[in-house]
């Protein structure tokens, strides 16, 4: 597996021993994650938004409205970062100092391109849709011309890009480990709940993927 | 409550029925959320960072190593955009078009000014502690002159904002409400679990907050 490329401004400064360039964990973490935060500046002005997004290989799918702002803006070719964030934990030190949290992230960098075939970006559209439950793509009906029409799909090659995480207990000075404070870890996990059925659903079998 | 200010940057173009300029809504959300992603632009690139933040009426706070490429770039009064999201299910429809997410998330525009003052930065310091945990400022070891100088604390007024989500079930076409096709929300959650205790802390009481 070719390993991610690290440049300036993918080099992790600050606690570099939290970052690594492996590809495969980068893929872990962008197959669990669910919503991406893309950022891309206009005029000077920064924006972060929350999109749903998907991996195909070794390129990031992103989708939204042909309007969106984020649609005309990188359409044009203008840099982007996704990042993707896993929160595993919460970090409880001794001392307020060391609190932290555990997390995996990925920041990728470079610019998003339109996906300009139709048979392509239904592609797309379908690994979009594995993303957020897998093999539903199978299941729902697919776009129609007109769906396709009205939906842009952006492509960020997984290249310039790099992996920060922090994991295990707190790292209390040595003088405070006397201390009468509890320390530790309490992790946290996303949880699906219950499925809620739409009306008219009654006695269609559930996705395959919730049973 | 005074109302956020929408402005050009902050309004939601994009399916408005979706947006909220509501505060008390905003604070809800940001409440809940445990990491921010910060967003700036340096040379024309744009970075994404998940963070720590903590929230001190209508401020935000941000904290971060001295040194550190964000507080480094935003010391000197370039524009960020802090986003923070909540997911809060799945929402699976009968055509892969509608398939959706559903999320609250809230996006903070402005300048970020650095704390000067040592004890209203340890104040701040205070309020990001328990932003991880409530109360646990009040149980752990507090921060000391050295330490003291090694953070920065950024503070970013919650002013120039906006909410967006959705909530509810799939909104399938018409003509696809009597295809075969399960459908309905799948309801996500962030959970704890079981505290992992560091190593000494045998006999000592969890933190007040976790039982």
């Amino acid at each position: 597996m070719k390993p991610l490329t690290t440049t300036d401004r993918t080099r992790v400064k600050r606690q570099p021993d939290r970052s690594r360039d492996d590809r495969a964990l980068a893929y872990e973490i962008l197959d669990e994650g669910r919503v991406a935060h893309v950022g891309f500046a206009v005029d000077g002005s920064p924006f972060v938004i929350p999109m749903v997004y998907g991996r195909d290989d070794d390129r990031l799918l992103l989708h939204g409205a042909k309007a969106s702002r984020l649609v005309r803006t990188t359409g044009a070719g203008i840099p982007v970062c996704v990042t993707v964030t896993l929160l595993d934990g919460l970090v409880l030190a001794r001392s307020t100092f060391h609190h932290s949290m555990n997390y995996r992230s990925v920041v990728i960098m470079g610019e998003a391109h339109r996906v300009e075939d139709d048979d392509e970006r239904g592609r797309c559209l379908d690994v979009l849709t594995d993303h957020i439950l897998p093999g539903r793509s199978a299941e729902a009906r697919g776009p129609n011309r007109v769906e396709l029409r009205q939906t842009d799909v952006l492509v960020l090659p997984i290249e310039e890009a790099s992996v920060k995480l922090r994991t295990g207990g707190p790292k209390d000075d040595p003088e405070d480990l006397d201390l009468p404070v509890w320390a530790g870890v309490v992790p946290l996990t996303v949880t699906a709940g219950t499925p809620i059925p739409d009306d008219g659903v009654d006695g269609l079998p559930l996705p395959a993927a919730l049973t």
